[in-house]
């Protein structure tokens, strides 16, 4: 391996999904960007490969994952759950123990971790359990990064989730993660309030800000921002990072303009981790007809590149 | 006046604001689609026409809607408010007696209305007041309408409001006002809430979707879909019509990809009534180097035009 390329693990995700037919098709492009070392195991890359019919690289280097099943394609699964969550931990112990540089993650299926007896919503979350930190989750991609203050609860919950402490804490852990010159923050209710009218969150939010900005000595966060008008061109052109309120609030906006090349970025870890942002697609797993997008995949594996 | 070309009413909206220089340097192009009939009077025009620099066009049929003040361009004021509910309320009066096919509104100034006395939310409020019925707000361009089941409510009240009986009468009112072939209806959690682990709201939502096509007896009405997907390239190929559970949720995709173009059109009412889809743009009202856009006027009168 030559000296100035990247290792970056590839977490498989669920193999009864796409995930292992976009590392193997996009291998010879990836190679090219860093090395990667993929969290599988020989009897399942071949199984893989002949179910999809095409060759195993030679240079395809394995960080072997142990467990053995047959490959169903498209199906929930107890097995192909615990494979992807295995899976996943590899990569995170490759970049623990310096054997990698960060971690790429293919999807998992939740339904199929949930059988496996894995309770995590997701990847993030496991996260956020393995190091007790706060991981904070950015979807996006070069030209629009949206952060999540609140990501995975119903909508009704989370007017009461907007307090000025818990906002400011997460305004300080995404400026040391991202170091970003200039933020966007929306505000929670339609047109930010109107000054107290449609809503009162839009006080703790700016108090969020003026305290931040305090601290930092410089202006960095902006708004609240009216949330149905910040995503327009324009205003696009003046921000490229947006803190989102709630799940929808930002990935609406974000995926109506950029679905296919969007990523998703773990901050706020002591691990790089990024991931697709899409799902494991069961309906298009090893379809001959397949045309997949490997933007994503690309997009993910190019960020974790950035110094 | 030809006969084959429809009357509009042109309520002006906020004189101190962009509406009168919309009204004034795009009527040499409507009047080639219609019969505009402004909602002003001679005075008041006169003035803006100075202020303008732009001369009043010959053809420029005035209902001579009377207040008289002097213009101040960006400013909040009671007279300027008060002039704008006048002018709609002409409008509305042409439509009433059938003077007029539809009226088209131009932006109105919330604090002016206040200032004035003037306690609706909007144009739409209002209209719900003066007919008694429950106005629906659809937003959007052909490409892409989205109607919107609450509106201007606190996001934390929104939950509580999303109930099957109230939603089959919106999905009702909605289908005879529009006649669409297909309406994708959202849902209201993060991924729908994800078979009730993020809120039970879609429960309620999918109750009244099997209401309102059983009674019609065709599937009109999908869904719920996952809030942050159904926006994207691919699933718009799929519906021209939406149906968000709130205002943001429909309305930052919408503005994100077609700001300019957009209009507002009330539903479900006895009179045609569309509107431009900005403010007043108060920063830019008489400024000598303004190169406003005429997208959403004009998509708002050929709205009204269609049969």
């Amino acid at each position: 391996m030559s000296r100035n390329k990247k290792n970056i693990a590839i977490s498989i995700g669920d193999i009864n999904g796409i995930g292992i037919e976009l590392a193997l098709k996009n291998h010879y492009i990836i190679r090219d960007l860093c090395h990667p070392i993929y969290c599988i195991n020989q009897e399942l890359l071949k199984q893989a490969s002949e179910l999809l019919e095409f060759p195993i690289p030679s240079d395809f280097t394995i960080f072997s994952t142990y467990h053995d099943f047959l490959i169903k394609p498209g199906k929930v699964s107890k097995k192909s759950g615990m494979f992807s969550y295995l899976s996943f931990l590899n990569g995170i112990t490759l970049v623990k123990k310096g054997k990698a540089d960060g971690v790429c993650t293919l999807p998992i299926n939740k339904e199929s971790w949930k059988k496996a007896g894995i309770n995590y919503v997701g990847h993030t979350d496991m996260l956020r359990d393995i190091f007790k930190t706060e991981a904070i989750m950015m979807l996006g991609c070069e030209k629009m990064f949206v952060a999540l203050f609140t990501e995975h609860i119903p909508l009704k919950d989370v007017a009461k989730e907007i307090k000025k402490k818990k906002l400011y804490q997460f305004f300080d852990n995404f400026y040391k993660s991202e170091n970003p010159q200039k933020v966007a923050v929306l505000g929670l209710n339609p047109h930010a309030g109107d000054n107290g009218v449609l809503g009162n969150e839009e006080k703790e939010i700016t108090k969020a800000i003026l305290k931040i900005n305090t601290i930092l000595g410089i202006e960095v966060f902006f708004g609240p921002f009216v949330p149905d008008t910040i995503f327009t061109k324009e205003q696009r052109k003046n921000f490229k990072y947006f803190i989102a309120m709630y799940h929808d609030q930002g990935l609406a906006p974000l995926k109506a303009l950029y679905f296919d090349e969007g990523i998703n970025v773990s901050l706020n870890l002591p691990i790089k981790r990024t991931s697709v942002d899409h799902g494991t697609a069961f309906d298009k797993a090893y379809r001959k007809e397949n045309t997949l997008s490997n933007l994503s995949y690309l997009n993910a594996i190019k960020k974790l590149l950035i110094e």
